[in-house]
Protein backbone atom coordinates (compact mmCIF):
# COMPACT_ATOMS: atom_id res chain seq x y z
CA UNK A 1 0.00 0.00 0.00
CA UNK A 2 1.05 3.21 -1.09
CA UNK A 3 2.42 5.20 2.34
CA UNK A 4 0.01 8.03 1.26
CA UNK A 5 -2.95 5.91 1.93
CA UNK A 6 -2.30 5.72 5.64
CA UNK A 7 -4.71 8.26 6.84
CA UNK A 8 -7.22 6.28 4.70
CA UNK A 9 -6.64 2.82 5.73
CA UNK A 10 -9.54 2.27 8.34
CA UNK A 11 -12.00 2.50 5.10
CA UNK A 12 -10.23 -0.59 3.35
CA UNK A 13 -12.39 -3.57 2.05
CA UNK A 14 -15.87 -4.49 1.78
CA UNK A 15 -18.44 -3.74 3.75
CA UNK A 16 -22.34 -4.49 4.06
CA UNK A 17 -25.04 -3.33 5.88
CA UNK A 18 -28.84 -1.27 5.47
CA UNK A 19 -29.68 2.32 5.21
CA UNK A 20 -31.99 4.39 4.81
CA UNK A 21 -33.12 7.27 2.51
CA UNK A 22 -35.81 10.35 2.10
CA UNK A 23 -36.28 13.16 0.58
CA UNK A 24 -38.89 15.74 0.30
CA UNK A 25 -39.18 15.06 -3.15
CA UNK A 26 -39.79 11.10 -2.66
CA UNK A 27 -40.91 8.54 -0.65
CA UNK A 28 -38.75 7.20 2.17
CA UNK A 29 -37.47 3.72 1.44
CA UNK A 30 -34.81 1.32 3.00
CA UNK A 31 -31.83 -0.61 1.06
CA UNK A 32 -29.20 -3.01 1.33
CA UNK A 33 -25.80 -2.10 0.55
CA UNK A 34 -22.17 -3.58 -0.54
CA UNK A 35 -19.35 -1.02 -0.35
CA UNK A 36 -15.54 -1.72 -1.51
CA UNK A 37 -12.65 0.57 -0.64
CA UNK A 38 -9.41 -1.08 -2.58
CA UNK A 39 -5.87 0.21 -3.68
CA UNK A 40 -3.94 -0.84 -6.37
CA UNK A 41 -0.47 0.42 -5.35
CA UNK A 42 -0.73 4.17 -5.90
CA UNK A 43 -1.94 6.62 -4.37
CA UNK A 44 -5.62 6.93 -4.56
CA UNK A 45 -8.09 4.31 -2.83
CA UNK A 46 -10.42 3.09 -5.47
CA UNK A 47 -14.16 2.52 -4.41
CA UNK A 48 -17.80 1.12 -5.23
CA UNK A 49 -20.81 0.80 -3.88
CA UNK A 50 -24.15 -0.88 -4.97
CA UNK A 51 -27.28 -0.88 -2.98
CA UNK A 52 -30.47 -2.66 -3.47
CA UNK A 53 -34.11 -2.52 -2.28
CA UNK A 54 -34.98 -4.42 0.73
CA UNK A 55 -38.12 -5.10 -0.22
CA UNK A 56 -37.63 -7.18 -3.56
CA UNK A 57 -34.08 -7.27 -3.91
CA UNK A 58 -34.14 -4.98 -6.62
CA UNK A 59 -31.23 -2.88 -7.54
CA UNK A 60 -31.25 0.76 -6.63
CA UNK A 61 -28.58 3.40 -6.63
CA UNK A 62 -24.82 2.47 -7.29
CA UNK A 63 -21.58 5.11 -7.76
CA UNK A 64 -17.96 4.41 -8.09
CA UNK A 65 -14.83 6.36 -8.23
CA UNK A 66 -11.93 7.48 -6.67
CA UNK A 67 -10.58 8.50 -2.93
CA UNK A 68 -7.51 11.12 -2.70
CA UNK A 69 -5.52 11.86 0.40
CA UNK A 70 -3.59 15.16 -0.34
CA UNK A 71 -1.07 14.60 2.45
CA UNK A 72 -2.23 17.84 4.46
CA UNK A 73 -5.18 15.74 6.21
CA UNK A 74 -7.98 16.77 3.31
CA UNK A 75 -9.08 14.98 0.48
CA UNK A 76 -10.56 15.07 -2.76
CA UNK A 77 -12.89 12.45 -4.09
CA UNK A 78 -14.26 12.11 -7.82
CA UNK A 79 -17.49 10.29 -8.37
CA UNK A 80 -19.46 8.81 -11.37
CA UNK A 81 -23.23 8.03 -11.03
CA UNK A 82 -24.74 5.78 -13.27
CA UNK A 83 -28.09 8.11 -13.23
CA UNK A 84 -26.21 10.77 -14.98
CA UNK A 85 -23.72 12.54 -13.02
CA UNK A 86 -20.54 13.34 -11.90
CA UNK A 87 -19.48 14.69 -8.68
CA UNK A 88 -15.95 16.55 -6.80
CA UNK A 89 -15.73 16.65 -3.09
CA UNK A 90 -13.09 17.92 -0.91
CA UNK A 91 -12.56 17.05 2.27
CA UNK A 92 -11.07 16.49 5.63
CA UNK A 93 -9.77 13.28 7.47
CA UNK A 94 -9.57 13.47 11.00
CA UNK A 95 -8.59 10.61 12.69
CA UNK A 96 -11.62 8.08 11.51
CA UNK A 97 -13.74 10.28 10.29
CA UNK A 98 -14.21 11.88 7.10
CA UNK A 99 -16.32 15.14 6.09
CA UNK A 100 -16.46 15.90 2.43
CA UNK A 101 -18.46 18.90 0.68
CA UNK A 102 -18.94 19.16 -3.31
CA UNK A 103 -17.44 21.34 -4.86
CA UNK A 104 -18.60 20.48 -8.58
CA UNK A 105 -21.45 18.39 -9.17
CA UNK A 106 -22.24 17.75 -13.31
CA UNK A 107 -25.00 16.22 -14.35
CA UNK A 108 -25.87 14.78 -17.88
CA UNK A 109 -29.13 16.80 -19.96
CA UNK A 110 -31.18 13.58 -19.60
CA UNK A 111 -30.79 13.47 -15.28
CA UNK A 112 -32.36 15.44 -12.81
CA UNK A 113 -29.99 18.28 -11.63
CA UNK A 114 -28.06 18.13 -8.21
CA UNK A 115 -26.78 21.84 -7.03
CA UNK A 116 -24.50 19.74 -4.15
CA UNK A 117 -23.71 16.73 -2.11
CA UNK A 118 -22.01 16.39 1.15
CA UNK A 119 -20.42 13.46 3.25
CA UNK A 120 -19.66 12.31 6.87
CA UNK A 121 -18.31 9.19 7.25
CA UNK A 122 -16.73 7.74 10.03
CA UNK A 123 -15.66 4.15 11.42
CA UNK A 124 -16.09 3.42 14.85
CA UNK A 125 -16.37 -0.25 16.72
CA UNK A 126 -16.08 -1.70 13.26
CA UNK A 127 -18.91 -0.12 11.83
CA UNK A 128 -18.68 2.37 8.86
CA UNK A 129 -21.32 4.74 9.25
CA UNK A 130 -22.14 7.66 6.51
CA UNK A 131 -24.34 10.80 6.28
CA UNK A 132 -25.24 11.97 2.66
CA UNK A 133 -27.41 15.61 2.41
CA UNK A 134 -28.23 16.64 -0.80
CA UNK A 135 -29.52 20.20 -2.64
CA UNK A 136 -31.71 18.95 -5.39
CA UNK A 137 -34.64 20.02 -7.43
CA UNK A 138 -34.82 22.81 -5.92
CA UNK A 139 -34.63 21.88 -2.34
CA UNK A 140 -32.23 22.71 -0.15
CA UNK A 141 -29.26 20.63 1.54
CA UNK A 142 -30.54 18.57 3.51
CA UNK A 143 -30.68 14.70 5.02
CA UNK A 144 -31.16 12.60 2.17
CA UNK A 145 -29.69 8.79 3.11
CA UNK A 146 -27.51 7.15 5.69
CA UNK A 147 -26.16 3.49 6.54
CA UNK A 148 -23.96 1.11 9.22
CA UNK A 149 -22.16 -1.25 7.68
CA UNK A 150 -19.87 -3.82 9.17
CA UNK A 151 -17.02 -5.23 7.08
CA UNK A 152 -17.14 -8.52 5.84
CA UNK A 153 -14.08 -8.84 3.80
CA UNK B 1 -30.28 -7.35 -19.42
CA UNK B 2 -32.04 -4.28 -19.83
CA UNK B 3 -33.20 -3.75 -23.40
CA UNK B 4 -32.21 -0.41 -23.47
CA UNK B 5 -28.56 -2.15 -23.48
CA UNK B 6 -29.51 -3.76 -26.84
CA UNK B 7 -27.33 -0.79 -29.00
CA UNK B 8 -24.50 -1.67 -26.63
CA UNK B 9 -24.67 -5.40 -26.07
CA UNK B 10 -21.88 -5.61 -28.64
CA UNK B 11 -19.41 -3.51 -25.56
CA UNK B 12 -20.11 -6.35 -22.86
CA UNK B 13 -17.14 -8.73 -21.58
CA UNK B 14 -13.79 -8.36 -20.53
CA UNK B 15 -11.13 -6.99 -22.80
CA UNK B 16 -7.38 -7.29 -22.98
CA UNK B 17 -5.04 -5.97 -24.86
CA UNK B 18 -1.71 -3.63 -25.51
CA UNK B 19 -1.98 0.34 -26.40
CA UNK B 20 0.23 3.50 -27.32
CA UNK B 21 0.13 6.92 -25.81
CA UNK B 22 1.85 10.16 -26.88
CA UNK B 23 1.47 13.50 -26.15
CA UNK B 24 3.52 17.25 -26.74
CA UNK B 25 4.40 17.59 -22.95
CA UNK B 26 5.38 13.65 -22.73
CA UNK B 27 7.54 10.32 -23.46
CA UNK B 28 5.42 8.26 -25.67
CA UNK B 29 4.50 4.97 -24.02
CA UNK B 30 3.26 1.39 -24.22
CA UNK B 31 0.74 -0.19 -22.28
CA UNK B 32 -1.11 -2.82 -21.25
CA UNK B 33 -4.87 -2.34 -20.47
CA UNK B 34 -7.57 -4.56 -19.25
CA UNK B 35 -11.23 -2.97 -19.60
CA UNK B 36 -14.63 -4.21 -18.54
CA UNK B 37 -17.73 -3.67 -19.16
CA UNK B 38 -20.92 -5.30 -17.52
CA UNK B 39 -24.87 -4.65 -16.34
CA UNK B 40 -26.65 -5.24 -13.00
CA UNK B 41 -30.27 -5.10 -14.85
CA UNK B 42 -30.67 -1.54 -15.11
CA UNK B 43 -30.73 0.41 -18.23
CA UNK B 44 -26.66 1.73 -18.14
CA UNK B 45 -23.35 -0.51 -18.60
CA UNK B 46 -20.85 -0.08 -15.86
CA UNK B 47 -16.86 0.07 -16.48
CA UNK B 48 -13.64 0.26 -15.48
CA UNK B 49 -10.95 -0.31 -17.04
CA UNK B 50 -6.34 -0.51 -15.62
CA UNK B 51 -3.61 0.18 -17.31
CA UNK B 52 -0.15 -0.90 -17.13
CA UNK B 53 3.18 -0.54 -18.23
CA UNK B 54 4.62 -2.77 -20.40
CA UNK B 55 7.97 -2.25 -19.42
CA UNK B 56 7.89 -3.03 -15.73
CA UNK B 57 3.99 -3.83 -14.82
CA UNK B 58 3.81 -0.95 -12.82
CA UNK B 59 0.19 0.23 -12.57
CA UNK B 60 -0.26 3.32 -14.67
CA UNK B 61 -3.76 4.90 -15.57
CA UNK B 62 -7.52 3.95 -14.38
CA UNK B 63 -10.76 5.23 -14.73
CA UNK B 64 -14.32 3.61 -14.06
CA UNK B 65 -18.18 4.67 -14.85
CA UNK B 66 -21.09 4.06 -16.37
CA UNK B 67 -22.62 4.23 -20.38
CA UNK B 68 -26.08 5.57 -20.83
CA UNK B 69 -27.90 4.90 -24.42
CA UNK B 70 -30.55 6.80 -24.66
CA UNK B 71 -32.69 5.56 -26.28
CA UNK B 72 -32.76 7.37 -29.75
CA UNK B 73 -29.05 6.54 -30.86
CA UNK B 74 -27.18 8.76 -28.89
CA UNK B 75 -25.32 8.08 -25.20
CA UNK B 76 -24.15 9.71 -21.89
CA UNK B 77 -20.85 8.17 -20.65
CA UNK B 78 -19.91 9.83 -16.78
CA UNK B 79 -16.47 8.96 -15.76
CA UNK B 80 -14.08 9.46 -12.60
CA UNK B 81 -10.26 9.39 -13.12
CA UNK B 82 -8.29 8.90 -10.12
CA UNK B 83 -5.59 11.15 -10.92
CA UNK B 84 -8.54 13.82 -10.09
CA UNK B 85 -11.05 14.17 -12.72
CA UNK B 86 -14.34 13.37 -13.58
CA UNK B 87 -15.72 13.13 -17.36
CA UNK B 88 -19.24 13.93 -18.85
CA UNK B 89 -19.33 12.68 -22.86
CA UNK B 90 -22.44 12.67 -25.21
CA UNK B 91 -22.37 10.80 -28.43
CA UNK B 92 -23.66 8.27 -30.70
CA UNK B 93 -23.73 4.87 -31.12
CA UNK B 94 -23.29 3.35 -35.04
CA UNK B 95 -23.90 -0.01 -35.20
CA UNK B 96 -20.69 -1.15 -33.11
CA UNK B 97 -18.76 2.33 -33.41
CA UNK B 98 -18.86 4.89 -30.85
CA UNK B 99 -17.84 8.08 -31.03
CA UNK B 100 -18.37 10.56 -27.92
CA UNK B 101 -16.76 14.11 -26.91
CA UNK B 102 -16.88 15.54 -23.58
CA UNK B 103 -19.42 18.44 -22.35
CA UNK B 104 -17.76 18.77 -19.18
CA UNK B 105 -14.32 17.66 -17.63
CA UNK B 106 -13.59 19.02 -14.13
CA UNK B 107 -10.84 18.77 -12.61
CA UNK B 108 -9.67 18.96 -8.97
CA UNK B 109 -7.30 21.48 -7.62
CA UNK B 110 -4.52 19.37 -7.15
CA UNK B 111 -4.66 17.45 -10.65
CA UNK B 112 -3.62 18.95 -14.48
CA UNK B 113 -6.54 20.66 -16.13
CA UNK B 114 -7.83 18.88 -18.91
CA UNK B 115 -9.87 21.02 -21.41
CA UNK B 116 -11.85 18.49 -23.56
CA UNK B 117 -11.56 14.72 -24.80
CA UNK B 118 -12.97 12.74 -27.06
CA UNK B 119 -13.46 9.04 -27.67
CA UNK B 120 -13.55 6.87 -30.87
CA UNK B 121 -14.30 3.05 -30.13
CA UNK B 122 -15.06 0.40 -31.98
CA UNK B 123 -15.54 -3.56 -32.08
CA UNK B 124 -14.65 -5.37 -35.45
CA UNK B 125 -13.89 -9.45 -35.81
CA UNK B 126 -13.44 -9.54 -31.80
CA UNK B 127 -11.02 -6.75 -30.91
CA UNK B 128 -12.44 -3.61 -29.43
CA UNK B 129 -10.31 -0.35 -30.52
CA UNK B 130 -10.11 2.83 -29.07
CA UNK B 131 -8.47 6.48 -29.89
CA UNK B 132 -8.57 8.95 -26.88
CA UNK B 133 -7.83 12.82 -27.82
CA UNK B 134 -7.00 15.26 -25.10
CA UNK B 135 -6.65 19.04 -24.63
CA UNK B 136 -4.77 19.57 -21.91
CA UNK B 137 -2.24 21.55 -20.61
CA UNK B 138 -2.79 24.31 -22.92
CA UNK B 139 -2.40 21.61 -25.84
CA UNK B 140 -5.14 21.17 -28.60
CA UNK B 141 -6.77 18.97 -28.64
CA UNK B 142 -4.98 15.95 -30.30
CA UNK B 143 -4.62 12.12 -30.31
CA UNK B 144 -3.23 10.73 -26.77
CA UNK B 145 -4.11 6.98 -27.00
CA UNK B 146 -4.89 4.31 -28.74
CA UNK B 147 -5.39 0.84 -28.03
CA UNK B 148 -6.63 -2.65 -29.77
CA UNK B 149 -8.32 -4.92 -27.10
CA UNK B 150 -9.54 -9.07 -27.19
CA UNK B 151 -12.18 -10.24 -25.33
CA UNK B 152 -10.84 -12.70 -23.04
CA UNK B 153 -14.43 -13.16 -20.73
Amino acid sequence: MHDALRPLEFLLGTWEGEGRGSYPTIESFRYREEARFWHIGKPFLAYSQRTWSVVDGSPMHSESGYWRPLGDGSLEVVLAHPFGAVEVDRGLIEGATIELASSSVVTTPSAKRIDGVTRKMSVAEGVLSYVFAMAAEDQPLQFHLTAHLERTA
